[in-house]
């Protein structure tokens, strides 16, 4: 019975994105409610809510590179849908599992944010980064092996988005290492490797942009 | 007046659709709120905090578990509403009452996380899994009566899905009837059940692949 | 400088729709939020726990009547926004006021759930109705107004959608002075008026099907 | 190896701007969750009730302006995707940025609410919406050099758009200034400019429908 039924089961892209758009819509915007506003019994002069604000630096640092992470994921799986002519039984189950990574990281943020100096803190955010790329690279090979990519795709394309994948990893998982020394060094890191895959191409608009053109 | 009105409302199934995207998408995120990072004061070492986060595991099982359940329903509504060439008042409605379900999901996940050895909460639970079942039941049963079917689905997909449902339904009721014996054993069943329908069909992925490039 | 901006400014409906989608969807799920699992401690046995789920009760009423009230102006909305052809400044305006009513749903449904035997609660509640009905009619009279509809609308719909609204509110209001005597005969006769909206029509199913048959 | 990636990634508008709608929509309905219902401990008479809502005037006051400054934003960042024939890297970037600080509006609004008499609050919640309009004004800016409008926009829309968002920071600005006085003027100010961007257009509605039909 189960065969007839996956047919026609989870073919539509066009709802896995939809989807996709909501839950990391609400991950993006959850990750802001980890950010506590001062008591107000605390706070009795305007330098007082000053330092306040300044001591939720960490907070504010751990929410920043939640959301940096969570951009960076969003225009990873976006990227690959739009390639995909359609989806199947087997790529939904495996996006619903980079889902469900997207939906651990307001916990694993909160998380940080409060044991920020414990290594068993950074090693389970860098896990929730981890299971985030896993499945990211999952869906991409069984869509190569599915056959599933749209026709007008260029033969490079499947080795670019592999290998960006991978060398994102290693670097994340370099940063993880470092904790060895220091958390701070560890987030620093991490957060200057995503400032990297965010801002970097800025470096060559004009190049990019030719290339725009042309394609 | 009515019937004048309820000519050309609710005969948007793009419509139904993105508002049951938007509830599952924040419903999945929200059982995440159901786990609470430990408390910084009770946490004094590296190895404190593992145990916090290992003692955090039923929380996680009950999470998982609901992640699981709203994504097999969130497949099988897709999939439905896939189908249908257009939405009908009476259909809008029989579906939202789904969505009433899905949108009860956390409550119950957090009763079940939170009383995880009492049958009263389990029962709870699968009475939201029931509730899930019928109105997508009804709202197939209803969507053939109704003539709303789009006319290229193959004749075999009613008896496919309406066997699914009641077999899933049937399997989910056995697993609640374990609770009687033990609540973990409830649990346990319920999750095989669910990986069953999420993974199973992995293990004849060339002959799908076959039926769909027939397809 | 305004007049050349707004030319181009809100013209999309489908935006809108994917906005007001968003919306409920958030403010349904987040109506749950109100129902609070009984705390661990104050339970002992299967009987307390199921007695406590039975406290529950009133807050369960509150959060479903809410549910149904925001079914049925996303129904109202989603039937409006479907007979327009395109949106403008204005009419987006008027559309996000009724989304303002909205995303207030969430709190009114929390006082009421909490104060349900006070007058203030109800008043607020039903205040909170009155503004989703009156935004609605707006939205409705400025896009006849301003000639927004579609062409192909038969001429009829303009009475029987005005009259849905002001007979409908008119009910509500009516419900609301009941609380001069009780506030669960309000909540009643609430509920009951939307349940007519919401099921009443499966009634006639047989001729509503000729008219969709025929349309 | 990265720039073969960045040509086929975030090229897609329509899921931008279905990203943005999803954020917008939980951030203005997460407003809300500000508003905490009165205790009911604290509560012993129906004038109780009414003075306790009465009380919670400065944070509806605070909630009131951060729905109406997103819905404005919302509607300056779908007009200008509206104009633009497709994404590219950069300006997915740029928007990811806007985002983020649509995001932070929820935890902004709670610091004034909270703070309502603090200068350090109110230039807190300033700095906010200058970063939703300095990101969304070089969004613009990046998609006028790039190319990227599309082809059929009025020639004049340029100077519109940048003297629309300059007009509107000068005054917010100017507004964020009124707090070396009283934090109550500045909030008066900020709340009449918008209200000025978001009704004071339909005093000619006549005109601008004509330009309508005649667009």
């Amino acid at each position: 019975m189960k065969p007839s039924y996956n047919v026609f089961a989870g073919h539509s892209v066009e709802r896995l994105a939809a989807l996709s758009d909501g839950i990391f819509a609400v991950a993006m915007t959850l990750l802001v409610l980890d950010l506590h506003a001062p008591a107000r019994e605390a706070i009795h002069s305007e330098q007082g809510l000053w330092l306040a604000l300044g001591a939720l630096a960490p907070q504010m640092l751990a929410y920043l590179m939640s959301f940096l992470t969570l951009a960076i994921f969003w225009n990873g799986q976006q990227a690959q849908l739009n390639l995909f002519e359609r989806s199947d039984r087997h790529l939904t189950w495996i996006h619903i599992a980079f889902l469900l990574a997207v939906s651990m990281m307001p916990f694993s943020t909160k998380l940080l944010a409060e044991f920020i100096d414990y290594r068993a803190a950074l090693i389970f955010y860098w896990a929730n980064i981890f299971l985030l790329g896993v499945t990211l690279y999952g869906s991409w090979r069984y869509a190569i092996c599915a056959g599933i990519l749209q026709k007008d795709v260029p033969p490079g394309i499947d080795k670019a988005v592999r290998g960006r994948i991978v060398v994102a990893q290693s670097l994340y998982a370099l940063g993880a290492l470092l904790c060895l020394f220091n958390n701070y060094w560890s987030i620093a890191f991490i957060v200057l490797v995503q400032l990297n895959y965010a801002i970097a191409p800025t470096f060559r608009p004009r190049g990019a942009r030719k290339d725009r053109e042309a394609g």
